[in-house]
């Protein structure tokens, strides 16, 4: 079960610099939970670190932690989001799901973190 | 025949974020009301959901429904907007239709749900 | 000789919204007047209908007129805006023309519909 | 010797639109002024034309004069956006200078005309 | 070891314009300090010069100084923006540090130099 | 249904000569005849003549008759060539039928047409 | 664990005819016994039946079998090379595996089944 | 009208050696017979030469002569290797005709010139 | 020093099989020995095993070793044969090693290991 | 001027071995004899060495030399053949120049050094 607590961190070395820093994981997979068929993603983290990073062997063991989970696309794509705004409180963080094509589909699911829940179910989206 | 009642939905897993869900059909044909011959595009549904999100595999068969119905390109990008918006009543939604080269042309119609029409006929376009 | 009496036109099915048509035509080929070489370009059309849509197979024979016509790239790609301009009355109208290489030069020249003509001649370009 | 005498221009056809003409030469040569090795680039010249458009053939010889010139990437892009400058006092004009690997390296020159010359030295670069 | 020493510069040869100078070394490679496995990236330095340009061979030979040396990503690409900052003192600068696959992921560093640091800890970082 | 009665035949322009003529179909789609969802495939037909070619436009024809019919991979590409050979009597025929990917998989069925059957069912495969 | 009793068959289409079936699997995925690491491998069984076909989704079945088992890149491709040579008794039969980039290694492994075990240890490899 | 008499001469430079000299011309287009549309192909003629070469602007001629004949895809393709071949003479040639896609296909017709004319009607094809 | 007591063995899995095993290196680096600037290339190990096999990661120290060595390519590529070919003592063993550009130049050098050595110096090359 | 005494060599370091060096070179040069245009191509000398290698700058020095001077494709090809046989006097060699587009043709010149001249003029190219 991926588990936020798989995440380790360390000091951000330049914290006086708002600095972008964007991991790309080319080997997700997890389950899909209707079907139970395999599904193949490119995972992008992309964030301004506040004062810790992300340790990038940790995160591919979270990664591979979904491996034989039973996860969709959208629940996937907001919990990897909510653990690591968790784990790092970023300055910004945006975290962009490539899904594999799948039946004649691929999917693309992108989340941001903002640090307070947004009130307005209608506001217009930000592209 | 393709109809909008082919659309199943579920409640959108993270209602209190903004998030960009894309899903992109690669595999789109349908036939030319003039001349009969089929066409082929790749349509992407780019959406931010409120409530709902569409269901993929029903989205599969509502655009298979498509396959011997004779409608013009501009046509097809438009009903697929307004029946995704009546389903979802999205934040926001964009079509982006791609059909493949036929004659020497390609072409490609990008369509905009908005939740209210818009009055002024000569208004500048939004690219 | 290219004309825009070859241009027709059928009801926009959907003017109550600002959704965007792109035709991308890849076999334009015209002659240059000063070489009598023949040139080859891809040209996109590409506008928000207000009344009426340009009918494909014409917009087709009118791009084929220009086959053995003795005209430059600014001119051709300016008459061209002109000539759909004119048929169409668009919201907005946009014509791009990537011509091929020739004598290790390519060229691109992208020009914009306004409905009425520019006063200044020293005003900064949109970009 | 790169001469903007070489340069020759005819008349704006279309002076009421401001319309853009990239020009992309892919086979410019120079020499390194240090070394006395060859340099390759592709330059792609971008301009609004106010009353006259550069002539192609003429730009190609203008290009050619640089194939035994002695000149640094920075100072050779500098050069050719005074020239145009002065020659075709356009509405807008950027030069952009694509040198091909040489030592494991890459440059990108990218020079914008601006009609009168920036006063602050320490101003915000625009990107 | 990469020093700031290293690295010489000569007049910019424009100073009355913002033109932007980008160098891509596609060859750049340091060691892991944890493991001691080589990393491999492509790095480009991309600023608006004031008074002084980087000599580009001077700065091959920065670069190769970071072959033996043990350095994290985010380390190595501020440490690079910090060096060339005091050395050019440009009106902009960034860098882009692009770092190859390992272990299923690939990573991308971007760092702004600024004049004076950030102050704020929260602000929301330009993307 | 797909017959070869729709394929129509013209003389072969230079039968004093054995020249090759591959055609391929971007477009071919039929249906699983397990599961009912559409395949899509692009084939290639290549021949060389003996009296007669066959024409374009009805080979179009041909194909588009597979569209709602329900066939497998391996008895569409089987019966292609055998349709194929019994109207144009070539001296010899190959037809590459590429499946695109579908559950994770692409196929690829390579089929060559023999005046008469292969009799020993143990031989080993030319590749 | 993958077994071959999950594979199924279904009579060859075609027996009188030599012709190839190329099924490609993109989505490949086992355990390195040594490291635990996941490896992804595309794997393509090329095979000219005698007299039954491998069915495609029981395929795709075996495959998945391979998701948590322990095994070497030389292990599988030969296992799968085994199994399906058992099971289908081809006229000829290659197994070709693609194993993705892992430690800036990539690696592929071709078997070809033979009816008959080679005696000579030292002889020359086809190629 | 193609006119094998446009096409110049001059003497093989090394004809105490076989080499090959191959010419891509990208820029083909003829008219198709039946439709009147145009048609447009990239054509190679790839030749050893005897004792004479052809001179490429009169080829290129040559090529240009075809833009408003309507000539079908396999007519063209052996009349240009026959009459290469008279004017030639060559020790071998190889005309590969690659005409674009139109109504879904694409086709490539390759011949090769032979001293002599072939006898038997049902010889294999060299593939 | 690159020393072949690196690399390690383990037993071939299937002796029974002439089967091909290509590890291809994307990041060996080596120091020219002239100019002490690094050299980049790719290596392919392409082998048919006899009673045992390279194992992976002493493959991967193996071609670390030469990270600080100048050496020719020629000299490198030979080298390498050498080493696999005395430890694997495999059936057949091509090295090809592809070197990035560097002054204009890339360079290819690709050697096959013979149990024997070839005595006549002037035979002809096998391609 | 060309000369084949900038060519230098070194002694062959695997003389018992036919092993295959390619050199590619990107940036070859020339002028066109009739317009005084500049020609491009790259340009790939791969041999097998009997003696003794070609050193690598002296390659670029020699290939640099052709700059300003005025010869045909099919002239410098042969050129650069003759002359790099006879300084090596390989085991084999050929030059492949891939000549870059020009009036919309592109041009490949390959020639086989070989020891001694053919005699038939009418024997069958070898491809």
């Amino acid at each position: 079960m991926a588990d936020l607590k798989i995440l380790e961190t360390f000091p951000n070395p330049a914290p006086h610099r708002d600095f972008i820093i964007a991991h790309t994981h080319h080997e997700f997979t997890s389950m899909c939970p209707m079907t139970g068929h395999p599904d193949f993603a490119t995972i992008t983290v992309r964030y301004v670190a506040d004062k810790t990073c992300v340790e990038l062997k940790s995160l591919k063991l979270y990664f591979h932690a979904y491996r034989n989970e039973g996860i969709f696309f959208e629940g996937a794509t907001n919990k990897i989001c909510d653990d690591l705004g968790k784990v790092l409180k970023p300055r910004s963080l945006t975290i962009i799901a490539d899904f594999k094509a799948r039946g004649g589909f691929s999917s693309v699911v992108t989340a941001d973190y903002k640090a307070a829940p947004v009130k307005k179910s209608s506001k217009k989206a930000s592209r």
